[in-house]
């Protein structure tokens, strides 16, 4: 996995307590439980856009799109206190927080998807999501990208190619490269004839997938797409291509589900959802990492249709789904996404911290672009001899590079060679620049 | 669905209020959120077994296993409240919240039970569990019992029989029958020839489906067990029988899958878990709701090798599995059950009841006996014919009569003609008394 500690090689710089801590962790979580960097980072509070050790050493969070709204959120936890004042009970009896909240949520969606169930997780949300299509549509057929994630149970496990081989995929599904079209080299496609040739491509790949799932007797359940593509490398390009791509799979009798994992919740900037800014008729919509900065909660949006067909066939109940916790954490977050304007300062503060990187690294031979919605960023890292080939190991020393800066990244692509920027959304114009003036530190890195 | 709102009828006898806050969540959550009652109950606040309406009205939660230490606890919402001023990031950074939990929760383990990988609710849990017992087995086949319910995802939802056949269950699932041998007629199984004699049918009856699903070429994968079988119309009976068949798994190459979600953390009275009154030798176990008492968080306890295979074969990351603030509130759970003696409260108010309650009934038609294991209890309910036959729509009677008393139980088995009764553990001595008050109230209702 990228940016992953490995074990084999025992705890290196850590401090005697830490690496006790390590030991600790890797007798009671065992193999399981993986560890960023090869230089664990060991964090006992936060705040905003910080992260602390014990010592007081402050790092820069740019990777975190759960504290959305801030490590430590005053107005989140004042919710979640008050609410477990009252009760925490689920969802079997008439409660006033999970509608208020469900109403308040729907309303940041277009008419159509017009109704709500609520999970503990993004996978918990796919899981149902694709449940949900296959009975609507009566098939089986799922096409994603070609390193999508989507999640962790066996079926959204089972149809998220970045796992790799060791588990068997979906027989019922097809993945369709997208990575090679949208890595535009200057981040956009400002160009219309390119990026109409973009989406041409793209609509086309994915029917041929309709095409060898109906052919393979699968027919066809859904199209599922993360909305930024953000194990795919980080791709916001082309803007409308996911919108074509929904009219296609509805032609092919099909639905589109909208992961909105990872780019939904203003992290995008242009728009409150990521398949807002494709124009795309979304039949379904999912949430989890942001939605309750930290308290475990998710959901699936869906046109009231797709579940009325399903509870014809079955019932649905989530236990901790939709609780009054989890319910006011989530409006809290609403509350202050809408109160700090992060909509738009994410793509204020996205645009300005993706032009200052183009400008400080344009010059290096080891930069292969930058591509950026809102404050979701992805940079190609290349060989430094000209080839254009990706380098992932180069990647790889930017960010541990930075980690010892104390800035906090990772990477995307299934090679590891993107790096892939993603803070929370609170971060500040200053937390900005020590970003930035980490990033020039490590300019040599970049050849 | 058991004891559920049917929203063709109408709103009822609901207040205005209610009545609006009811048409509001048609709307909002449609179909896919059932609501427990005819007449639904609108909960504002809770404290202890207690959740009170808005009007002030006192109800008495015998149905909570969730609030397991009270329905707003003040030590658990101390702990969160305490975390939400620190940090609640993610476990790919060191934190002590995990490592201290999860030291304290395998303690309550026996030794070879020597991990944990932390989730957000038992569906989550079971499918994890499921697939690594596949990939450490090879095999697919899973077992389990008739009316077996495990959770929500997609692979568990397909080992749920208690689902019905709306949507297929899978392929490589035989479930097993158990309720016509334990539910005995005086709810124990006191005589040793009459127990071993249920032992040695049960093991017969799952090496039966170990050789159904090895014919298949399916080979077995796991038997997955709720320890209290609570679907199955609460089954404690002929303690020991679980053991038997994990040896008999064990031998047809597979693992013991203890569902602990229902009975798990002291519920049960006797022992910390329900698998261990059992004395099965389970290789995973799983557990969920009463963990965080209310904050989700779920978990998978396994013998280690199990997991190794499992990352050997892929990576797990669950991005709120193990988060400090459901970490903190796991511990404050385990301090109140440790502080309260909730385990010995269990087992001896869920003796006291037990005892009461067949006093109680004893002498009614359609009395057919209580079964129970510390604060987990199952009557059935006969039609009055003397014919032995189970009658749920007297069971529904007496459901709904005793929410007309604010009490509140509901049903279990797969046609819902047992009472269910399972309060959270804080249960007191005079909770007790108004239960069986209410029950004396209801007693013409047995015929």
């Amino acid at each position: 996995m990228v940016n992953s500690f490995d074990p084999s090689k025992g705890p290196g710089d850590l401090a005697p307590d830490e690496a006790s801590l390590l030991a600790r962790r890797r007798r009671a979580l065992g193999v399981l439980a993986p560890v960023f960097y090869e230089h664990p980072v060991h964090i006992v509070r936060g705040r905003g856009a910080h992260l602390f050790s014990a010592d007081g050493a402050d790092y820069l969070d740019c990777y975190n799109n759960v504290a959305v709204v801030g490590h430590a959120n005053p107005h989140v936890r004042e919710a979640v206190a008050d609410q477990l004042t009252r009760q925490d009970t689920h969802t079997r009896y008439l409660q006033d927080e999970v509608v208020d909240y469900a109403e308040r949520l729907l309303d940041t969606f277009p008419e159509p998807l017009d109704h709500v169930a609520f999970t503990n997780s993004g996978s918990e949300s796919n899981d149902l999501a694709l449940r949900m299509a296959r009975t609507f549509t009566g098939h089986r057929g799922v096409v994603v990208t070609g390193n999508a994630y989507h999640g962790i149970t066996a079926l959204v496990s089972s149809v998220s190619p970045s796992f790799g081989t060791g588990l068997p995929l979906a027989p019922f599904l097809v993945s369709v490269p997208v990575d090679d079209v949208l890595k535009h080299p200057d981040g956009t496609f400002d160009d219309p004839d390119v990026a109409a040739c973009a989406r041409a491509e793209l609509v086309a790949r994915f029917e041929a997938a309709f095409t060898r799932l109906h052919d393979a007797g699968y027919g066809v359940s859904a199209v599922l797409l993360d909305q930024i593509f953000s194990s795919d490398g980080v791709l916001p390009g082309a803007a409308g291509w996911v919108g074509d791509v929904a009219d296609a799979v509805h032609r092919a009798g099909g639905l589109l589900i909208a992961d909105e994992v990872q780019s939904g919740f203003a992290r995008t900037g242009e728009r409150f959802w990521g398949f807002l800014r494709h124009q795309a008729d979304a039949d379904i919509v999912t949430m989890g990492k942001p939605m309750g900065n930290g308290i475990p909660t998710g959901a699936v949006v869906y046109k009231h249709g797709i579940g009325d067909t399903f509870a014809e066939c079955t019932r649905y109940f989530n236990t901790f789904g939709g609780n009054p916790v989890s319910m006011r954490a989530a409006g809290a977050v609403l509350d202050e996404i809408d109160r700090l304007g992060l909509q738009r300062h994410a793509r204020d503060l996205g645009d300005r911290i993706a032009a200052s990187m183009n400008d400080l690294l344009a010059d290096t031979p080891r930069f292969g672009g930058i591509r950026h919605s809102g404050l979701f960023l992805g940079v190609d890292v290349l060989a430094d001899d000209g080839s254009g080939r990706p380098d992932p190991a180069a990647a790889a020393r930017i960010i541990a590079a930075l980690r010892e800066r104390r800035v906090l990244i990772s990477g995307s692509a299934a090679d590891g060679s993107s790096l892939k920027l993603r803070p929370p959304l609170v971060f500040s114009g200053s937390d900005a620049d020590r970003l930035l003036s980490a990033l020039a530190d490590v300019k040599p890195l970049f050849g």
